[in-house]
């Protein structure tokens, strides 16, 4: 457990770190979130990450100022405070509190919540590893683009996942891989890196960001197109990234393995740029 | 603000009512809710609300055990100890306190928050009044039955509401009405009283249930099936159900006046026989 959070504009015991019951990030999932990797003591894609917190606030008309280095700050003595050098950051913002009811005040001052947890990363070396996945119907609601807390029906996937002793659900709408419960999908098919574009359909993963400007020094073709279940199951390689996951392979998705059951060279030579470009920032 | 409320098993100062920034109540919307009517001291369709409050946990797969009995003397003495005559019992259950990550353990221990607030309600009478609607796109995701605080969207739909000085905003999918944001819709043409049915795509409401026991006394023919905006803006009378709302004619629909604006008979009845049954219990 952290030592400390920080809770709208303090440093708390973390055991301490607390919100109240009319917090309407709790009673309505009014709330946004962000969790960035730490990886040697760096911030990993946090431009990406604020610039979606941005967009996620204003889709939602929360209205949190915030200054980069005001919070790059917060995020270092955090990090500092609970001896974090790999990890992540987590940060959440809800509208604030109110008196229950669905229409909210425009006064409400926004409760903010940040803290740091230990973590280690699957990154591209002795002991990198590919994951097993199942697929699930895609239950979510239909702005999917917005990075919120309203994250039940991708709790039902992941626990499903569990169960079936898999790392991720890949989630499914008419047939077709929208992206996974926390994480983005990617084929490779033919030397085509292939994944859903960008839309209210999915979230646009920070990783995801990182790996569209990094296949730019590759011979790879990028398709941002959805694709079925039926391509997903006879791609050469299948992947998933996440800023908690980088890029992990997929070595079976429900009963199928993939190629051979075994980590792909595209695969690996991607998440080996990836990692290197993290590591030298 | 109420004086105390009920969190986990002791009454504490509503104002330090609170609960920890890792509570999956607040970081995933893993979290289920009741809020119950108290009219004259008396809990309106109590044994309605927690069979639902049952069906919801079992459907997460939220392992809170509770005594109907146990419940019902927690209640009343928060009624007493907040001196509500006249209003709402807020009940909300997390699955728990856990490190954030989607997948759950399966021996948390759930979050049980209970609180009541006084709260006067619209019912038949000098002061009966009707409210003005606006139709919204249902954003929701697939499994509405479920009572959560996976509640974004209908917060996003109510303040659409807000911003147009309307009460409620009436939820459209492909062409059909669902619910309300916080209410189930109702429409009376030609002595037939319509309502979506109770699946997976609107919430089971407790005032629903209780007015389809009443309309067998009266010669309404009730039809369970969706229906279309154009049936909604050509509807006789048009009213909403819902524990905080009890029956409340609807006036106006966006720009179009229903039975010229004016509260219509048969809701008027219907409104007086359901308020007639909750005061006699």
């Amino acid at each position: 457990m952290p030592n400390f959070a920080y809770i709208n504009n303090k440093f708390v015991d973390f055991k301490n770190a607390k919100i109240h019951v009319e917090d309407r990030g709790l009673q309505f999932a009014d709330s946004v979130y962000e969790v960035i990797a730490v990886l040697n003591g760096n911030l990993i894609d946090l431009e990406f990450h604020l610039k979606r917190l941005q967009y996620s606030l204003k889709e939602l008309d929360i209205k949190f100022k915030f200054k980069q280095s005001s919070l790059k700050k917060i995020f270092f003595n955090l990090l500092n405070k609970n001896k974090t050098t790999n990890g992540i950051i987590y940060l959440q913002i809800t509208r604030g509190v109110q008196y229950r009811e669905h229409k909210y005040e425009n006064k409400l001052i926004p409760t903010l919540i940040i803290y740091s947890r230990n973590k280690n990363f699957n990154l591209p070396g002795k002991d990198f590893k590919g994951v097993n996945t199942i697929t699930h119907e895609d239950l979510r609601w239909k702005r999917r683009d917005i990075k919120t807390v309203n994250l039940l029906p991708n709790i039902i996937a992941a626990n499903k996942a569990k169960k079936a002793r898999a790392y991720e659900a890949i989630l499914l709408q008419n047939g077709k891989v929208t992206e996974g419960t926390s994480s983005n999908i990617w084929i490779i098919k033919n030397n085509n890196l292939i994944t859903h574009p960008a839309n209210t359909d999915i979230l646009r993963g920070v990783t995801r960001t990182s790996i569209l400007k990094i296949i730019k020094k590759t011979s790879l073709k990028l398709v941002e197109k959805s694709f079925t279940h039926k391509q997903l199951l006879n791609a050469d390689e299948v992947f998933l990234t996440s800023s908690g996951s980088f890029i992990t392979p997929i070595l079976k998705i429900d009963k199928k393995k993939i190629n051979n059951g075994k980590i792909g060279n595209i695969t690996l030579k991607l998440a080996q740029m990836y990692s290197k470009s993290c590591m030298h920032g």
